[in-house]
């Protein structure tokens, strides 16, 4: 390959609600986040989850924004005096923040104007110098702010703001996946021989994955880079590797 | 009440795993955690997911270990080369970390001594002076070092993991926790209201929770707090304000 490697994009996700934490809502956000930033190339690095208050979204989002191309925030953006994440999120970046005339226009798609009281206003306080995110549903606004991205936690919604934001983003050269089943074969059954795998294909990255259905492992071994010839390489030595335990003339 | 308020237990998550990250594997252990630890007294404050990477979780197992009660670590603990898990906590500790004889026989019990390779013999190194978490799948133990827990991350092994060292955490005052349906109106409508009696009420944590199904919004609002008389008069404003809101021939 001569081609030059793009620059690796790499982003984070920091979860804001006690609903999460409670186990009262089981977060549907994450996964989804995750494989639609590796469909783009971007890598998600870490994820953060915590509660509904100011000092711990202010301490969790600085210390993402600074270290990751990206950070995604879900939750806390709606009318309730618990949805905080709007002035949290102004208040880690030191920005003034204020009722968005845009936003206000957005709610008014939706909302008559006599019903726009004061704490649906809260939803169009927006940090001075975002871009505000759309969404097909609920038409109150997330937004962009230098690299955070600030989205709904209710997941339709939050799913439509990541289609409005993605031709925003910077994407990445995508990575390139392969998943070859172990059919039958334990872990620590092909673990010596694949240690000797990665260790001799240190460019791709390779996990072995058990999973536990109907009183038996069914375990994965996934091969993941960038360079589809370092992949395909890879892979094969894997296919020899389970040919080889599994007897000449099974196939693996 | 004149009963003393036990003092308050807290706790975070630590998420190990590469395929979570890629959106490959939806986490489950997360929600199950946070419901289990909610039904003991433990309140759950952080979660973290990290890569497969050592300083990655050596950095995030010290931030939460030294700020929370105790930690649950899930994923990395099985036999290939890419769970490290066990070696990290060591690290993190500044503890040992050799093959224990009791994992080793944990392990006996369910691979023959001539199938008990070095790659499983991974499984059996427990840093010096844990006690182990014992499963009734696989038969690996996890194991519990000071304030952390260490677990696998498949879910029905993670789970019978956490039975088996929940009689060793010392549990808390459970939170008490009351929803009341919305039953047709919008956040917006009862937000002032609703931050009202929050303030009014400022020992218990009042949450709205909007969902979207079937086109339409079904909000909740949820009184959490760990007196029970308090809860019953903060829900009791709540209906008061839903009944208010509703007209009074509606109940809420």
């Amino acid at each position: 390959m001569t081609e030059e490697t793009p620059p690796s994009v790499s982003a984070a996700i920091l979860v804001i609600g006690d609903e999460i934490l409670s186990g009262r809502t089981k977060d549907k956000n994450i996964g989804y986040i995750a494989e639609y930033l590796t469909g783009m190339g971007i890598d998600l690095r870490e994820v953060r989850v915590v509660p509904d208050v100011e000092d711990e979204i202010v301490t969790a989002l600085n210390a993402l924004r600074h270290r990751y191309t990206y950070v995604f925030t879900t939750g806390g953006i709606g009318p309730t005096h618990d949805d905080i994440t709007a002035d949290s999120v102004a208040k880690a970046f030191g920005l003034p923040i204020g009722e968005d005339p845009r936003a206000i226009e957005l709610l008014l798609q939706r909302i008559k104007p006599e019903d726009l009281n004061e704490a649906r206003r809260r939803m169009a306080r927006i940090p001075q110098g975002a871009s505000l995110i759309q969404n097909a549903i609920s038409k109150a606004p997330g937004f962009m702010v230098g690299n955070v991205v600030v989205m709904a936690g209710v997941p339709a919604i939050m799913q439509s703001m990541l289609d409005d934001v993605a031709p925003r983003l910077r994407a990445g050269a995508r990575m390139i996946v392969d998943t070859v089943e172990a059919k039958g074969l334990p872990e620590g059954a092909y673990a010596a021989g694949l240690r000797d795998i990665a260790t001799a294909h240190a460019s791709v990255s390779i996990g072995s994955y058990p999973a536990f259905r109907d009183g038996t492992f069914h375990n994965q071994i996934v091969v993941r880079g960038k360079d589809a010839g370092a992949v395909e390489a890879a892979k094969a030595a894997v296919l020899a590797l389970l040919d080889h335990l599994h007897g000449d003339g099974v196939p693996a």
